[in-house]
């Protein structure tokens, strides 16, 4: 069951990223959506590799075929399988891998579990694996979008030191499209660019922050106590590589403020209860109060790095490792459409979840 | 199913701040453990107010009972219901309550998702349903310190803006207990002390930050892809009521460094593979890697204050508000048992779900 | 887990014969609907023993408590604990069981899945952990009732080769509840009674076939593959202690018609699909057609019988047993509320189901 | 999440018959385990029609692919995703089931419950959907034997009237196989496929009964309440397509003797407890007591007959509809392996459920 999440829109994943290609199962979908692989390769083109000279220059195409679900271009409520292939591979690349543990990689925790690893390219571990989540998310989005109204975004705030100025009330997915780094402060994703092209030079990485947005999610998403939308969040974006934490509206900045500067006074506005600030980033008690939702995520630098580095090897010796090929000095602006997939699947998910519970009409 | 957390240590908790009492059904505990009341009131016991003069006053003697799943002082297998009975309910110090929305409390929007709340006190969305938490936290932590070895503990690492000097390596369950704040670092617990007085005076509250730690957890614990021993620990802290953030290892701090900074390299140390540094906080690709895993919750301050507040009231009125009676200036150190009581939860399903799928002989 | 049934109304049930009591925790359930005890505590008296002299004469008043999850008479959406304490208990009755392992009870499978039993009762395999069931199912019935104008009952179809006949799209609650066999054909129910007697008289017991009906379900509950209605259906009746056997519609004796003599053929009635014959117990595909759904329920003779057996004792050696006390001869009349309770339970978790998926507008 | 079974070793089954091919997630599998389509498609062949004149005239090679979670012809702890292509696709000998509901066919009940259905072959609903069940069947089959010496089998027992004579204790594979019928019984087989030769000359079909069995399942598997081991397997049987039936060990049948006829008396054998007589079908209080585990499925005929029957079109109007193609008369043969794929399952999820809860040692 690791390998599923979400309750009533819920998906697993598959795949290595060397073997036969990676992909998702999604179980639930609403039926008689509009669905065709052109619903979902754009977000899967703006994660993989090689679009720019910041990221990885692997050449892979990830090309998605629908292989269930669907019938004359509409779901069927029925699962949906979707598969993208993998390619280029080249195993002869990962030889030395077979032998030594990549530090700050997952290549000795999966060994020391399951006695077993594939070790060409990070197996499971792979941000490969990430495609059948964007994938799945590309669905999750248009019926957010569709039903609900409610817009999904995320852009990187921050890389390294280098920090934006972004206002998630008004962002528009244009401004964070125009530039490679997917950061809507367009002086500063210069910066970011400029920084994250001399630490590749430098064969070392960076990491940063990515913040997500959802606007016009409707007052009552969330459950109480364990299902907390922001604990949903919360686990969703730690489930993902290289991600090492997360925080919601005020976040761990807000404890530097008292309950009076904190707290989110109620004011009514146009006949709606609003609130006149939003420091519980459109969250209280797990529920949602129809304000934005904003959060962080740091990701940490990626680990591969073109440096001599000391490791051990599979028979317990110390030694060194070096990484060669092609790898990303900056995971942030790939990890953009990943956080936003996971985003819209934590709401369909809740939304479901609510009209499940309290869609009953009045009960007299 | 949203007030159960766990696969197969998986507990439901029930119960609102006023009614009949909140408890907890602990399902899928290991047969043949010795319990009884005793193992589970010390922990509620750390958690309860009236303990001291920075936490709230009211006066909860907070006794657990068994009501099943135990024989002859031992477990039976069988589903554990432990329950407290609620006393010291006071419904008229709740009347305003009614009527108006408290800023930042989840009254409004637990109205928004059902059309009815328990106006008294918070109802279910009081830190009253951590009781249940805490006393299954209390049988977890039974469980891995009798057959694994493992040590969970947690402690006040910051108020507001005083942060504590603690070494998640060497701090010691004494130390933690030793001040009224639970702040292993002596002269910083006096200061943080005097802190929460003059807020308290003023009416006021703070927030801060917890830190988690968990040691002697062996490699392979955690789930790849989604059940990830971070994501997991991260949902269950976001879960808690106040928590705004999570950051595991090196964290958000982690993000300034380059990966030649921040990898944990790979060392033989007697005959063991050990990382030289601890900035992955244990955890490397979703499973335990054998370090000590630790990590923060950051709480926001305490959203009941003793000032006035604009609100809105059920009927659409723009109003104000102003708490009375018995409230936490600062929720940290009665927060502390329930953060090692949630990493105790997790942590026992992931050794359970390990144990299930690779403990297997060989397969030749 | 193993203590849970259904996904979104979600009941857990704890408790054994002998103990603190015997409860469940109903999670999942709609806001707002008028619930107190009284709702419940009718079907937990048709539940209990002492009802008849064909039944067992033990005294448990089984006295339901509300203990979570309503405010001023309603649902909150929140957990629904109910508890029934436990009385009347005479452990001293037991001595023997915790030595010898009555045949065909639970006692040595107990013992040798968890190296632990209850031995006072029964314990967790006592039926009297149907109680939780029961009063689960009282408001799963309301909400079918109320939400839905669906009707679930249930009756005696069978004692050992005495069968009743009865129409399920007919029959009337107030038949079944008219003699203590609950069997709405009055005549057979009296041929029933008197071989019960006879039996009892002879220390022995019989077994039976209750049969479940369920009318009004509208056409599309149920979900394709694993969790049809009917599988559903089976694992809900074959989870009730002594049940050894389940089928649907035309069920078993299906098996000696043909394809064109068995299949249910459409024809437009009053503007309506509905099928002529209902040989399909109102689902096909694992989905409800819009026809009674009727099935039935096959429990073997009770275990517990005044003669005396050969068993083996806990040490190993080849002993007898025979039991004393009250016990009932003839489970079925108490199994009848029983079976309504987890047919209820399954319908209301299909009902928010099949809504959480299928209840979108149009998608263009 | 329907499409899901199992909880630690657990399936998620996706596909239509016509489309892209149906496959399977098997998440949970132990690592290490010796896996390449070797191990699969002899199950498959099992399956697929065209083996036989008793069975489907149509030519599927339903050739099995893994897509993802062995390396080096091992399995990795990671998800296993295996798919079978479509093929033999002549969507044009479906047009008519575009406008016609097929009587006893899920037709209907899908266009109702999703406002849409894939109307080539039955697409979900279609027994091809099994092919992902025997497919994660032969892994589970190899674990129980490899692991746990476990063996699982299953024959046909009866055709309409005709029933054969076989000890569930004694029944060896090669019997089953030994004809086309797969009944050990070769008499009886002689006489069910003369029958079935008739039946499907007259354009009818027919149903019957298939035995289950599973010896050397030890005490302990199995959980108590609702997740009994019968209550599984009776949700196993009842999600197979065209089943409507389920009982175990003495079943339906048993409901005819008393309690002395009836109870398995337990006697001390070889230092083993032993049950004399075994009605329980090896299963007591939902937990295997060490004795072979049997039970029956009922089939019912098979809904597609090559006889004019009535019907309503998609426009509401009565019509009547008369199947053409090459159909199963009876489909028996090919459900052995699908009662045994979900025999396995039900097993191996339960194992590995007995030792994570179970599995610790002593606890002094």
């Amino acid at each position: 069951m690791a390998n599923s999440f979400g309750h009533l829109f819920r998906i697993t994943t598959w795949g290595e990223s060397h073997g036969g290609g990676v992909g998702v199962v999604v179980d639930g979908c609403p039926p008689r959506l509009a669905l065709t692989e052109a619903d979902i390769q754009p977000d899967l083109d703006r994660r993989r590799p090689g679009q720019s000279n910041i990221v990885s220059a692997r050449k892979e195409s990830d090309i998605v075929q629908i292989l269930s679900g669907t019938f004359e271009k509409r779901t069927l409520g029925t699962p949906i399988c979707l598969w993208v292939k993998n390619e280029d591979a080249r195993p002869e690349a990962y030889t030395e891998m077979a032998a030594k543990f990549r530090p700050s990689h997952a290549d000795y925790t999966y060994q020391a579990k399951y006695g077993i690893r594939n070790w060409q390219g990070g197996g499971r571990a792979s941000a490969r694996e990430t495609i059948g989540r964007v994938a799945a998310g590309a669905i999750a989005k248009k019926i957010l979008r569709e039903q609900f109204g409610v817009e999904v975004m995320s852009y990187v705030k921050q890389v390294q030191r280098l920090a934006a100025s972004v206002d998630p009330e008004t962002v528009r997915t244009a401004e964070i499209e125009a530039n490679a780094m997917r950061c809507p402060d367009p002086e500063m994703a210069a910066r970011m660019i400029r920084l994250v092209e001399k630490i590749r030079r430098a064969g070392d990485s960076v990491g940063g922050i990515v913040e997500g947005v959802a606007r016009g999610v409707p007052p009552g998403w969330g459950e109480p106590v364990f299902d907390k939308l922001e604990a949903d969040l919360a686990k969703a974006m730690l489930s993902l590589p290289a991600a090492k934490g997360f925080d919601l509206g005020s976040g761990f900045a807000g404890v530097t403020l008292t309950g009076k500067q904190h707290n989110d006074v109620f004011r009514m506005q146009l006949g709606k209860v609003i609130t006149v600030t939003n420091r519980s980033g459109g969250v209280q008690g797990g529920i949602s109060n129809g304000a934005t939702i904003y959060f962080r995520v740091a990701f940490k630098p990626v680990a591969t790095i073109m440096i001599e580095q000391e490791t051990v090897d599979v028979d317990g010796c110390n030694t060194t490792i070096k990484a060669r090929g092609r790898h990303d000095p900056c995971v942030l602006p790939r990890a953009v459409p990943v956080v936003e997939a996971m985003t819209a699947l934590v709401l369909v998910d809740h939304a479901l979840r609510h009209r499940a519970q309290c869609g009953f009409g009045n009960f007299g």
